[in-house]
């Protein structure tokens, strides 16, 4: 096991009715900008539930982020944060609201010239405005980390950066505001949370017996929970899970002393950017190519991943591998995400493209750090 | 799922050679009271490691804190702090030490009269001393919570408090001191930490997926992990494995939005405040006999830990109780522990003394509190 540091403050503030929490929770006298994306709190009564918590608050709206949220967006709150002497954020949405708004709070005071190098330059974070959340979609574990990703559309950046000063000082997590939810955001989040721990989890056999029993652990209840949804999509307990679950599946916790390989979402993140394809599709749609094109480098944890979360007990390693890239895809597919080159757009061309922007970067991805342009072709070849 | 908060801070400092790494966690200037037991961490080098890192400190040196933390020994460690303007507290040593500089803390800002009452009366804790610790055995997981038991030998008391001014601003895990533990403490630590698992964990059905499978990562990880020690016991990955097992088995974490049954530590720590015996023993003999006694309430859980964690696949829902408990009592035995009434001088006349404590203050024990001194008289008539 590598050396490691760990510390994660967030105060998740889990349940029904805790919304109504806020006042107790922001420090008294706070102004505050609170940050929402295209208005979909407005139709399920979250925004109204925030708007009566913060009565007595002074209150500023900043709504529109959209998702992948814009660089040029952000920095327009940012402008409103410095002009009218916000001093706290809070965020009411999704893991894109959130991550936004994590972005506004380090750029807020930020010392260098343009907060644009703090995700291209990695731009040291010395401060930021503390900022907390109403999260409302379970998918990116934003509420429960200090990392965030934000794009640029007209140079198709997408790109993510992490300090402490960005925590959520509070994060309420209330199920029950996910009834209402697209059955298409659910579904991504869900895939996003399955391949969040994937990353964390299929590297190299590393002598972390705890870690890979807490990614299976996360997975398994995964498993199990997701399909109750179509059942029946107002139970409480089955959405409480599967938010608990998408908390916990990015808070730091899984990568503790182990290897990750990020590369599922370093190239999905190039589909999102160049095509627009919602996160957790481009996920869905690159993870098999990773493991087929790194079958030999990841074999081993392929293997015990389908042994110990879908109990494949083939004796044979290759048609192990095999099966368990069929059972995942299954997953997802059960879930209601079939994903697709041909859908999605994914040309030849468009390969070709996110090839050469990664070499032009100079970045290898993956925790062998052996996969450049010509593997990502690869990769991408050998996705549906 | 029940609603819950959670908030953790503890900023956790895992691996080899992290000792030297102290000056940087301490705030510069710190006046130090290092607080140690009996003296073990002046045979394996931990003193001389920490005085080293804290060579342009200002430390005062509190050794003497006995397993099982005395209320006297500790106040004397208050009177220092007050006397010598103590700022900060460094515990060096095991769960123990770390217990009784957490009640140091707490007492030395305690603006009541007793501050035995923190104990015995639960009276509020409003501020305490910052704490760190250097951790030395793995077993408690004081390390990441704010819990601390304290015992008080005249009146044969042992006694829990938490509050979340007592958390550790840092623990400091380093995997290779527990090379030169006697086997008895790592193997009491093993058994306590299997149980602070149980005791989050067979309770009822509840539907929370996630929980029961993380409280299942740890006892599979740890019956996975545990038997390697025989073999080779300065494997490292196998002491870091270990070590991180116990602390994640009571960091909040287990048992959040879920009821807790404490019913075998609660009796187990009556047994060790009346005849001494070690706390992971006392545990490894109470533990058959709450399931034993429980068998209806808790069958559901303990058939799924059987199942899940022992692989045991008995049809039969009583055998496979019974399986259950004889399997994990030959777990407790592989790693060296084999509970005995008789070789700890459980007596019938013990049996009835704790009984009658129990019903004089009238408190019930369990996640359905109805374990009261006559079903604890049950309860030790069932342990080996």
């Amino acid at each position: 096991m590598n050396n490691f540091e760990y510390a994660n403050p967030v105060k998740i503030v889990f349940g029904k009715g805790q919304i109504q929490r806020l006042p107790e929770l922001i420090p008294a006298g706070a102004k505050i900008l609170m940050t929402y994306g295209g208005g979909s709190i407005k139709k399920n009564g979250v925004y109204d539930q925030v708007v009566k918590a913060l009565e007595n608050f002074d209150v500023v709206e900043f709504g529109g982020i959209e998702p992948n949220p814009q660089y040029s967006t952000l920095m327009k709150a940012v402008e409103i944060v410095k002009n009218q002497s916000i001093d706290f954020l809070l965020s009411v949405g999704g893991g894109s609201t959130l991550d936004g708004t994590k972005f506004i709070a380090a750029a807020s005071k930020y010392q260098g010239e343009d907060p644009w190098d703090i995700l291209a330059k990695g731009a040291p974070i010395t401060d930021a405005l503390p900022l907390a959340d109403v999260i409302t979609l379970p998918a990116t574990g934003s509420e429960m980390n200090c990392l965030a990703v934000v794009s640029k559309k007209e140079t198709t950046e997408k790109l993510a950066f992490g300090s402490p000063y960005v925590f959520p000082k509070f994060s309420i997590i209330d199920p029950t505001v996910t009834f209402s939810l697209p059955p298409r955001q659910v579904a991504n989040g869900i895939v996003d949370t399955f391949i969040h721990v994937v990353e964390q989890y299929v590297t190299q056999p590393q002598h972390a017996t705890l870690q890979d029993r807490q990614a299976e652990a996360i997975m398994l209840a995964l498993v199990e929970e997701a399909p109750k949804l179509k059942e029946n999509p107002n139970d409480y307990d089955v959405r409480a899970n599967l938010f608990w679950m998408a908390t916990q599946a990015l808070n730091g916790w899984l990568n503790v002393g182990v290897l990750q390989c990020w590369a599922t979402h370093n190239i999905g993140h190039e589909l999102t950017a160049q095509l627009g394809v919602d996160h957790g599709q481009s996920l869905a749609l690159v993870l098999p190519g990773v493991w087929k094109s790194q079958r030999k480098e990841k074999g081993d944890k392929i293997r015990q991943l389908g042994r110990r979360v879908f109990g494949i007990n083939e004796p044979d390693p290759e048609k192990a591998v095999d099966l368990t890239i069929e059972a995942t895809k299954n997953f997802f597919r059960s879930v209601g995400i079939d994903a697709s080159r041909e859908a999605y757009g994914v040309t030849d061309q468009v390969i070709k493209n996110i090839a050469d922007l990664i070499d032009s970067r100079g970045v290898k991805f993956g925790d062998r750090a052996n996969i450049d342009g010509a593997k990502i072709i690869e990769i991408l070849n050998l996705c549906d």
